[in-house]
Parts: C-alpha cells; sequence; structure tokens
C-alpha cells in the first residue's frame, strides 16, 4: 500500500475526550473516528487490525470444533419474554419499534436467538455436541460510554454457544473454548489469565474471565506468578479428548488468579512472597456454563438414547474484538505510539523512502515493496513527499513492527536501514538482507 | 468437513411461506433461517456462499482503488437533518430513541456519514480521488417484507463513496465502479448488463443499474443480444487511465438495455429482430452520480491547486451481498436444488461415501477428501450412516458444483463417479484422475 494514496488521517493533536491511552493513540493513529457518542466507525488502519484479531478468533474457534452462523443485530421482543430477560435486562437494551408497532430490540447478546434456532431444527442426542458461533455487532446503551472502543455502545462480539445433552457434555465443551481462548490470546501476543468471576446478566454455575496484564488496565488483579510462565496448549492439542482437555483446565486454574471482585486475601498471603502478582488488567474474554437456564424457558430439548426428552446443557463464550483492538494498544505502547504484536499488526512493515524524487532511494524502495509483498508481508511504502522526521514520526506512532530507511547516505554504502519497532534496536543491511532478516 | 457433524438442517417439506424459488430452495438447503419478518439468521452453508461473495468483492473494490472502512450501524439523527433527508425518508427507515432520548436511526445507506468522515479529515484536493467503501448491515423497514433475503429488512451492503473536486474526476471514479462491477459479477458466474436507471431516494444525473437474466427474475428487461457474447474488461485493466475507462464504459453502453421503467419500445423495435433480447432479471447492483447534492448541505469542500475551496463531487456505488446470494440461486438452479457457480459455491465437491462402515469406500473416501483438501478444494464429506438416495438428494440441493460417489461396486474395478451437478455427466475414474478431473 502507498502512503500517497492511502486514507490515514493522523492527528496532531492529542485528542481531549479521550481519558486512556489506547483512545488517543487509536483517534491519534487515523484508526477510528467517533460518530454519536459511544459509537465509532473504523477508518481503514483499524479495520485492518480488527481483521486479523477476528481472522485468529475464527481459526481457533474452527480448531475447538465451533461452526460459524451469522444472526441479524435486530431481534424480536417475544424471544426475551420467552426467557425473562426483556424486563429484566434494563436500559442498557436498546429498545426499538418498527413501523408496525412492533417491540424490537438491537442484541446486546444472543442466548435467546441461538437456542431459538437450535430448537426449531435439532432433535436427537445425536445432533450433539453443538456449538454455534457467530461475530457480529451488538448494542449497549451504556449511560456514559467512555474509553473509546473499549467500552462502547455498538460493538463487536464473538459469541459462541455450546449444546449438549448433560452436564459432563456441557463440561467438555466449556473445557474446549477454554483452551481455544488460551490459544486466541496467546496467537494475538497477549498473555492472558484465566480468573473466576461473577456471571452478572448471563446467569449460571461456572464462569471464567480471561485477564491481560497491562499497566493501564481498569481493574486490579491478583495472580501466582507462574502463570507468567505456562506455555499454552499447541495447535494439535485434540479437542475430542475431554479427560485431556480437564487435565489441561485444571492446570490453568490450579493457581491463584482473581480480579478484585473476587480476591482473597489470605489465599493471596498464603502465596510465598516472589510468587505473588498484584497488577492492573483488562478483561478480553467471558466464558459461561449455565446449564438450562435458556433451554428450559425456551423448551429446547432432544430425544436421548434412553428415549426420553432431555433439556439442553448450555454455554457461552465471548470475546469483543473491538475492545481487543484498544486492550492491545493499552498493553503495547510507548511514548511515540502504538507498538503492534506480530499478529495482529496492521502491516508488517512501514517502509520509509527518506529522499522521494532521489532515483536510487526510489529504486530501492520499489525493489524493497515488491520482496517483501512476495514474501508474504504487508507494507505501507511511505513515498509521500515529507521530511524524514514526520515520516518517522508517523511510522513511530502507527506501530508496524518493522520500519525499513531507505536514505541516500546508507544507499551509497549499499544499505538500509532496519528498525525493530518494539526495541529501537537497528541494523544496516542490504535490501537482500534487509527482506531475509525480518523475514526469519 | 464431515456432514456428520456439520449443522445443515435441510428441511423435508418446502416451506408454505417462500414465494420465489430462491427462498423455497435456500430454506431447504438450510442456508437461512427466518427470525422475524424480513430478518434472518445465516446458518453454516448460507454464510460460506456469503463470504465467497464478499471477498469478491472486496478484491474487484481494492483492484479499482477503493479502500475498506467500516461505519457503524446506528447513526445520529442530526446528521440526516444536515441533508435534509430526515424528514424526507419515510417510513422504511427505522427510528430510534436511545436512554438520552436522542434520535437514532439504523442507517439504511452511508451518504451522509461518509460525507460527515471526509469533511472532517480532508482538506486539500491532493487528498483526492477518495473511494471508501464498507461492507454492512443495514436496515429497510418494508411495509410487507417477501421473497427471503433477495428483498429483507436487515441486509448486507457494499457500499462504495467516491469523492472528486470535480465533475471530470468524478465520472472518472464512476467509471471505475463501472469496471469493477462487470468484473465482480463475471467472477461469480454471473452475466450483468448495465442499465439506466432511475436515480430513486439517493439522487443524481447518472445512475445505472447491474441485471442478471435470470427466467423467475423480479422485472422485465430489454435489451440487445450482443451483451451476452460482451467479455469482460481484464484483471490488469488500467484503473488510473480515465480514457481506457471511458472508452469501455461507451462501449457497454452503446447499445440497448433497459428495464421496464426506462423501457423505449421504439428504440427497441428498431433493433434487428434475431437481436432482440426480452427477458425477466434482477438489479444486483446500482451505481450514482450525484454531484454535491450531499457535499454542499454538509459543506464538505477542499482546497484546490487555484487555492479556492470546491464542494466534492461525489457517487456512490451499491452491491447487496446478501440479496445477491438469492439472485444466484434464482439465476442458477433446476428441479433438484441449487447449481451454484464454482467461484461461489460454499462447498466445491460433495463427496458421498455410499456405504459407510465399508474399509474399502471408508479408505477411499478418506483418500479422496484429503487429495481434494490439498489442492484448495472446500470438501463436504458425506459420511453419514445414510442410504445413498438420501445422500444423493442432500448433495443435489445444497449445489456443490462437483460430486463424487464412492461405491463399493465401482470401487471394486478401481473407480469412483464423478459428476457434474451442472450438466448431469458423469464419468468413472480412479481416485487420482477424478482429483485431476476436478482441478482441471
Amino acid at each position: 500500500m502507498r502512503l500517497s494514496r492511502y486514507f490515514l488521517p493522523n492527528l496532531r493533536e492529542t485528542p481531549k475526550e479521550a481519558e486512556i491511552v489506547s483512545h488517543r493513540l487509536m483517534l491519534r493513529a487515523g484508526m477510528i473516528r467517533q460518530q454519536s457518542a459511544g459509537i465509532y466507525a473504523w477508518l481503514p488502519l483499524g479495520l485492518r487490525v480488527l481483521k486479523k484479531i477476528t481472522a485468529i478468533i475464527r481459526e481457533e474457534q474452527e480448531r475447538a470444533g465451533a461452526q460459524e452462523i451469522l444472526m441479524p443485530t435486530i431481534q424480536s421482543a417475544d424471544l426475551w419474554r420467552e426467557s425473562g430477560r426483556y424486563d429484566a435486562y434494563g436500559k442498557e437494551m436498546l429498545r426499538i419499534r418498527d413501523r408496525h408497532d412492533r417491540e424490537m430490540l438491537y442484541g446486546p447478546t444472543n442466548e435467546e436467538m441461538v437456542t431459538d434456532i437450535v430448537r426449531s431444527f435439532v432433535r436427537s442426542y445425536k445432533d450433539l455436541p453443538l456449538n454455534l458461533y457467530h461475530i457480529q455487532w451488538k448494542f449497549r446503551d451504556e449511560i456514559r460510554p467512555r474509553f473509546g472502543t473499549m467500552r462502547s455502545r455498538e460493538f463487536l462480539m464473538k459469541d459462541a454457544y455450546s449444546f449438549d445433552i448433560d452436564a459432563a457434555g456441557a463440561r467438555h465443551s466449556y473445557n474446549k473454548m477454554f483452551v481455544a481462548y488460551l490459544r486466541t490470546f496467546a496467537r494475538m501476543g497477549l498473555k492472558a489469565i484465566p480468573m473466576q468471576a461473577d456471571t452478572g446478566p448471563i446467569g449460571g454455575d461456572l464462569s471464567h474471565e480471561f485477564i491481560i496484564l497491562a499497566s493501564t488496565g481498569e481493574s486490579e488483579v491478583f495472580c501466582h506468578r507462574d502463570f507468567l510462565d505456562f506455555s499454552v496448549p499447541p495447535a494439535d492439542t485434540d479437542f475430542d479428548n475431554a479427560e485431556g482437555l480437564q487435565a489441561l483446565f485444571d492446570r490453568w486454574t490450579a493457581l491463584y488468579a482473581a480480579t478484585s471482585e473476587k480476591h482473597d486475601p489470605a489465599t493471596f498471603d498464603a502465596i510465598s512472597t516472589g510468587k505473588q502478582v498484584s497488577a492492573r488488567g483488562i478483561e478480553v474474554g467471558h466464558i459461561f456454563y449455565f446449564g438450562t437456564k435458556y433451554s428450559a424457558p425456551l423448551k429446547a430439548t432432544v430425544t436421548g438414547p434412553d428415549g426420553q426428552e432431555h433439556t439442553l446443557h448450555m454455554g457461552s463464550y465471548g470475546i469483543g474484538p473491538s475492545r481487543l483492538v484498544a486492550a492491545i494498544v493499552e498493553a503495547s505502547h510507548d511514548d511515540a505510539g502504538i507498538v503492534w504484536p506480530d499478529a495482529v499488526a496492521p502491516f508488517h512493515v512501514s517502509l520509509l523512502n527518506l529522499k522521494v524524487g532521489d532515483q536510487a532511494t526510489d529504486a530501492a524502495s520499489l525493489r524493497l515493496e515488491k520482496a517483501l509483498a512476495t514474501r508474504g508481508f504487508d507494507v505501507l511504502y511511505d513515498d509521500r513527499d515529507e521530511r524524514p522526521g514526520a515520516k518517522f514520526a508517523t511510522a513511530d506512532l502507527i506501530g508496524s513492527p518493522w520500519q525499513v530507511l531507505v536514505g541516500p547516505k546508507s544507499l551509497a554504502e549499499g544499505k538500509v536501514e532496519v528498525k525493530r519497532r518494539a526495541t529501537g534496536e537497528r541494523e544496516l543491511l542490504s535490501v537482500e538482507d534487509a527482506v531475509e532478516r525480518i523475514a526469519s
């Protein structure tokens, strides 16, 4: 992509309304624009990150056996009356009347609708287990939306819903998602720690939040230091092996980890001092097992192998990709801008031609652009007629993991400069070696 | 994908509420489910088609220089008051009040919002031309929604918006999208004919609808037969060449083509009889040039090379992917079910093991599944314990372009049967040759 043609409206000033660093940086980098209170448009740079995040989520959901569907944003109020949540949900639910005065709503979550789909088609235990997920916009009418896409009114959510014939099956389904979440966040370059959680308006008996540590995090968290060295289950994990998954779950929940709401100082203090971590965290995922809470009122049943009707046992599993973009920025930035983990970076490489119009730098830049693209890298080529200082500032702000600086002086010696954004480390390399360095 | 684990709720009965063939087949094939009047959930099979369609649209939009953003579904009424459309739009607009009693709406289109984005960032002619598109859910509160996803209330739309400093630039932008649309539909296996159109609530001076011919189409259309033999502009078309694009546009609009609203019988009758085509058609895309209709009231201007302020010239360009799924089914089906064009088929191959549990058919099916996947094909392996007749019916209904039948009798002679869904043509081939046949 050529920067001279790319719609990247960077802001020079720090926007006053932005209270947290991710909001400031996402606005300054030209990733998002607020359209109404708590409602954002995603500009090209931001959308690239959102897509990389959803692609990873999809891969790990499918690996764990979940199947993608896409439910609509607008739901009928009747379905929510069946579950009893229509009146209970309060003002966060955006209620709508259509032209025929029918009561509708903008879905804040989809337990009712997915249960309605499953009850209409699934009749037999042979069709189970079943896990359906979708990635769709949701709306929660927060009274005072703040913090950019970290807590917006219209937000993107991946929500998965599992259906099993009994509690044991549902436990297996829960553990599949538990492991999928560990893998999902790790692939994004995040260290996420599962913590027991309250179940809130979703309800249920068993629930975990996945929390990443970030000095600017929204809440206080406490955990055992060994979590930081745990390695996540590999890609070839056998998700059909219920015992194996339970063992993984047990290992990841044996050590102390709690948000402030669930914090037990006595247990925490019993951990040896060197192993105590008290930090700030951000919730990036939340999973629930709630048995028959929705299937019972909605009468979602199947015939079991015993010929009897069984009410389905369900769980739900959420990740907010639009929130996650902000969470990653909170966890990974410095004074100059964003520092993207490689897997979710909008561009892998910022290629800076420091003297546009110079025959040598133009030619070397073109060669690099082509060679890097051939290797599968997303390259943003800064071909603008700007002074080097402005190009450095843009590249640091938008946070590509690699920068390649093509200047006339180094190039006279056959070299370009390769800079790693995270460490600031610089190397002078030939064009060929620069490509190899980034590919390695 | 294994059919035994795949959520594919085929219906045996033809649903009574479905009035047109695409609606019937999409319900019967388990692609969609109605959640409220005119509001559908996309089940796994349907979502696969929707994604293949949007992937092609994206590629052709980017090729023509459009950049992807993502605007929210909920918009502020104030913006629509600025353009004067808030009161004009009528009851098709879904109007909403949030918890603070602010007037909002579910966007039926995005001219106002994208103009708001552009006016807030773009100051100079140097930032032009600019074309921003997004693929997002829209809502039009039809009084009597019918025809499945062909005319649903909540529907997916790709809408692009071009911004230029003057009419000449805007004309070039219009032609870029014109050519992109020709390519987009052709890649989906559709023959789309551009026809002059009314501009309706979008407004403007110049507008074309893209119409595909289908015997069950919604409207009557008239055109010159030579259109059917036109070959679309190639992938390496130079979109920066304004004259070249204008020549392509001229060629594609020189012959007679009109919907019934614009039909001129005298001109049509002047075409030699053998060249007259009178048929039924379905609108699959609509493009508009409307100059300063939105940019003037919203004061979207840039400084030109002359130092003066210029009001932006705009166009907008729509394709409805959720509608397109239904349109393709209308254009391509038979009595047994859907006949997907290869490029948008949810699965390329339906692999039918006709005797599950038989060592030879199981082994051959596994080999085929693996070999076809390695070649990049999406394979739906029917590994259910069902009689062959049920498997044939499912495969025909869901319409994979290829079927591979693995039965014990043929296999004893080292052969499997390869069937082309569109023609019914069958061949007995070795496993290896079957893979080559499909790949060729």
